[in-house]
């Protein structure tokens, strides 16, 4: 059980984890804080959070748990903000989409590392954003990556999970690097993919003809690119690092398929294709 | 209504076009041609055909529609076969994913393109294959784009389109250079795109961490990645000209994405995703 919440940033991923709290009683209090005052009065009114706050230092008062789940690159700002109100046994965690970038505003903030920051993230999303898209099951059956440091305190460590497990999620652990790699492939890379097809496909001169007779490989394909550009690119620049990597291999594989096509080079690219069907049919039923 | 359809290659696209064309009462007699006689007893089993025949030569005799929906590749040593049984009002069609060279297999077999040749591309697939995935609404409410030729003869162009109006699918045209551009871009380039982002991630050291924590955006987004690869690798080759096209603009909108990144052109990077966000937005709903 959780004593007071304050949730930083009510949307849909801060809005949805406090609606699932709410559901499975979980949590005594639930204030939200932002910048957004018309925006924390509606999350009210939707009975999203119980109360809400402008300032943070008042916000984080009494709080047993912080969740910060704004802009990457508003972390450090926000964790400035608050840092003066917090209470020597108040947890901190996040939402972020990017761990390294969130471990080093916490560094920056409070000289190290707090023991008691748990670095999360919900593996949880949807095109539509804002506090009128959350929703109570949003996370039932998703997975939370925690990536805890070494000197993480443990009781932190449990006091999230537990959290996480009462909004219905699965919990597992992470390195913060391997988090960043590993998201950068599934989920940032596929973004990038998909917002460069659309961004290609919207450069032709037959783009009407393009959207009158796409297929539905196309549509799912495309279906990403309708994601909060605030969001990606945020994302993108924060955890730049793994995702220009994985661009680059991407880049390379897309040069080999493209020489294999110029030479006819059927068998090998017959081969290409089967090796990745054979892969994602091992992983995806 | 056809008396005769011969269907070469009775798989996915060959099958139910013959299962929804019996539905409607469309044809009289429904033959199957290809080299696995295996193959061909089980689509009679099955009830997609009412008979089978080896020889092409004989497969077409008295037919008055020839459809062919072999892999791109055999098109044309398949028209050369059955060439001298087709009776001289016998109209051909085929459900090639790329015209110019259907168009030009049939050149080169005949002399001149024949006046009652209807080039066509049924826009509908799955990643299933072959005959036991046939089914009878597979075109259904899909589209079908024909690429007649100026010289087409206009009564054959009619009976193919009622066949797949018969069929359920919505009948429309382009030009067999326009078609191959719009459907590089529309599902050629997806493909790729996909095949190679998977190649991509099961390159990495990390392989069973990313199929474990793939969010729903890359299960979307691979899912084309799972389609016939012998299908696939034939139609980059066939198509090659406009797919190699799209494939170079992609690799230029990716680095321009990548260079945003990599300056932290926040500002160029949001502006770029939006475009694409109101790009498909606009289109899809």
């Amino acid at each position: 059980m959780i004593k007071k919440l304050t949730i930083f940033g009510v949307g849909l991923i801060g809005g949805s984890l406090a609606l699932a709290l709410k559901k499975a009683n979980y949590c005594e209090q639930l204030v939200g804080c932002s910048r957004d005052e018309a925006h924390l009065k509606r999350a009210v009114e939707l009975g999203v959070i119980d109360a809400y706050e402008l300032q943070p230092e008042v916000a984080v008062r009494d709080a047993d748990v912080v969740f910060l789940s704004v802009p990457m690159r508003a972390m450090e700002s926000v964790m400035s903000k608050f840092k003066d109100g917090l209470a020597p046994e108040a947890i901190i965690t996040d939402g972020g989409s990017s761990k390294a970038s969130v471990v080093q505003a916490a560094k920056n903030v409070f000289g190290s590392v707090p023991e008691r920051f748990v670095p999360a993230h919900p593996i949880a999303g949807r095109e539509r954003s804002g506090v009128e898209a959350a929703f109570d099951s949003l996370y039932q059956d998703h997975k939370v990556i925690l990536t805890p440091l070494k000197h993480t305190d443990t009781n932190a460590i449990d006091v999230v999970t537990g959290m996480w497990q009462a909004a219905g999620a699965e919990v597992a652990t992470l390195g913060v690097e391997q988090h960043d790699s590993v998201l950068a492939a599934t989920s940032h890379l596929p973004h990038v993919v998909a917002y460069a097809l659309v961004d290609t496909l919207s450069e032709t001169t037959f783009v009407d003809e393009i959207f009158q007779f796409a297929a539905g490989g196309f549509r799912d394909l495309s279906r990403i690119a309708s994601s909060d550009p605030t969001m990606w690119s945020d994302i993108c620049i924060e955890n730049r690092t793994a995702i220009l990597e994985m661009i680059e291999s991407y880049t390379a594989s897309l040069n080999r398929i493209k020489d294999m096509i110029e030479n006819r080079d059927h068998r090998q690219l017959f081969e290409t294709f089967e090796k990745s069907k054979t892969t994602r049919d091992s992983y995806v039923n």
